[in-house]
């Protein structure tokens, strides 16, 4: 299984998703702010897995108090959940971890401090084990939209790295695989992070499921071609609506799979849906700095002060999605009902 | 004025497309080989000045040969000709230039070695002049579709490194400009090869036209935000009835801009339409090496031995097309009666 992240007693350890495929680097967090860092710099990205990650944040949050009590620790919890929260805007799956992990604060909170850790580690861990099964039942009642032969266009990377494991996107794939389906996907390389072409194409490889690689811009001429017969992306927030918010592109592929009659599909847990938000309108999406436009990996494309939009996310309205597969089933329109809790 | 390609007396010299905005360098050619080596290899692009560069091309070859008359000049004529035309298959530019060299030859034929060559570096001279003069009407005309204010989104690079000067879709907003207008260009960064990165960026910044860098895949996402005013392109080859082949990612553009009611223009001059072609399916599309895609400035982002597609470009069916900007006016549907000759 596919080491995106894990507990190891006293750090959380997770693969550097920056460096892959040319390095398999592990990185450290000894302290709740390196696990900030993290999640911001990118080290680990894919809402659940941030999500798991800024929980595992809170344990060592937890962990670097000495002794305090009452309203001192009040604070200083305050203090790990404020920064863990302002990590990254626009994945859902971050802010209902850290939700879930405060309830357990606040629920343990006049038990004492070894008590509030181990059931702070309790929730981290079970956050991570939900996630896993979660996953793989995305994969079972997604991989039945997916038919023997078929090649699905994927964007970024919802796959193993993405989660605990498994992967919401790819787990569908992996799931129809196992059920004996000949699958093909072909990756959008995904810039300016390029998720596809070093994470989905490196955990796809070591799964031996066919991937072929393409840049973002010859997706739609492939669906035009006739090349794809369906389009499944992952979702880092999704609204009471269905609007749904997921890697900068994903947008331009659900147009494009409209006008070539292909079906477009979500794949992501129910937690990514955010009961505050009526609909997409209401999504914050993170701009991130220019370097990762100008540069790639490190090294400038352009001028070095060209000016650059980055938006990380963006909003495919719900009109445009055939259906959203959660862990509850296949969720058809009108999505206010179907996702309904 | 940008120094895309000038001939030199005994050589042509053009400035290296493949280093640019990092690396002013400069490639001559010498021999007709070596200039069919640059096309292919992408020191030069763009289709206008594929067809100059190829032009010269033909003149290097004529100067390579030594005294032959008769069916030995024949055939070694036919073996520049044939080299040149099995450079990039897509242009229509070059193959239109390389026509009109070879009517030349064909009329000088009997005139001695000298004559031809003359003749042959006179034509050469005018396609260049030509060139320049048609995208100052391209721009003439069609500056008229651009508002003070608006936001042009852009694709690859047809500017003045992608003819003899002032550029097709570049030269509308330069000529836009001209006039007062305030224009920003909004420059796709156009993976594999990046031409909007390294080139539109570079070209646009030396002329003070204010322009901002996205990546393909945020395009239809500005769109949607209702950043984008209007979409301008080039193209490679025009069939009759109007569907436009020009570089990967172009369709998908269209197809975004119809959707969210934006006009989408393409400029090119009346030689990209191919009186031989009725409609898009007739255009052949080059499938470049796989190395493209996996690799960014010689550096590898994926598996070494991932499988990839690479088409260097995609066909825009005319219903998505607004108008065809030629040197001879503002083309609009049907593109039979507008482009005819």
């Amino acid at each position: 299984m596919l080491p995106t992240i894990a507990w190891r007693g006293r750090y959380v350890i997770m693969i550097d998703q920056r460096k892959l495929p040319g390095q398999e680097v592990y990185v450290r967090c000894r302290t709740y702010i390196q696990a900030a860092q993290a999640i911001e710099k990118m080290v680990i990205r894919g809402a659940p897995a941030i999500g798991i990650a800024a929980a595992y944040g809170v344990v060592l949050g937890a962990m670097s108090l000495r002794g305090e009590t009452g309203r001192s620790m009040a604070r200083d919890f305050e203090k790990v959940f404020r920064r863990l929260e302002r990590t990254r805007p626009t994945a859902r799956s971050l802010f209902w971890a850290l939700e879930r992990m405060r309830a357990v604060y606040e629920r343990t909170r006049e038990a004492g401090l070894r008590a509030i850790r181990a059931a702070l580690l309790e929730e981290a861990r079970t956050i991570e084990r939900e996630d896993a099964e979660t996953n793989r039942s995305i994969g079972r009642h997604g991989q039945a939209l997916l038919r023997d032969g078929w090649t699905v266009l994927t964007h970024c990377n919802a796959g193993a790295l993405a989660t605990a494991e498994y992967g919401t996107a790819l787990g569908i794939v992996r799931a129809a695989v196992a059920e004996g389906k000949s699958i093909r996907v072909l990756a959008d390389e995904t810039r300016p992070f390029l998720q596809g072409a070093r994470l989905t194409v490196w955990e796809l490889d070591r799964d031996d499921i066919p991937a072929v690689l393409i840049t973002d811009g010859m997706a739609g001429w492939m669906m035009r071609r006739g090349e794809v017969d369906a389009v499944v992306v992952g979702a880092d927030r999704i609204a009471r609506n269905g609007d749904t918010a997921n890697k900068i592109g994903t947008y331009s592929l659900a147009v494009l799979a409209k006008e070539n009659g292909i079906p477009f599909y979500v794949a992501a847990p129910v937690s990514t849906v955010d009961p505050a938000v009526a609909d997409g309108g209401g999504i914050p999406i993170e701009e991130r700095g220019p370097e990762e436009v100008r540069e790639i990996g490190g090294r400038l494309v352009t001028l070095p002060y060209v000016e650059v939009r980055n938006p990380a996310f963006d909003v495919t309205p719900a009109a445009l999605i055939t259906a959203i597969v959660t862990e509850r089933g296949v969720c058809r329109p009108p999505y206010e009902k179907s996702l309904r809790p």
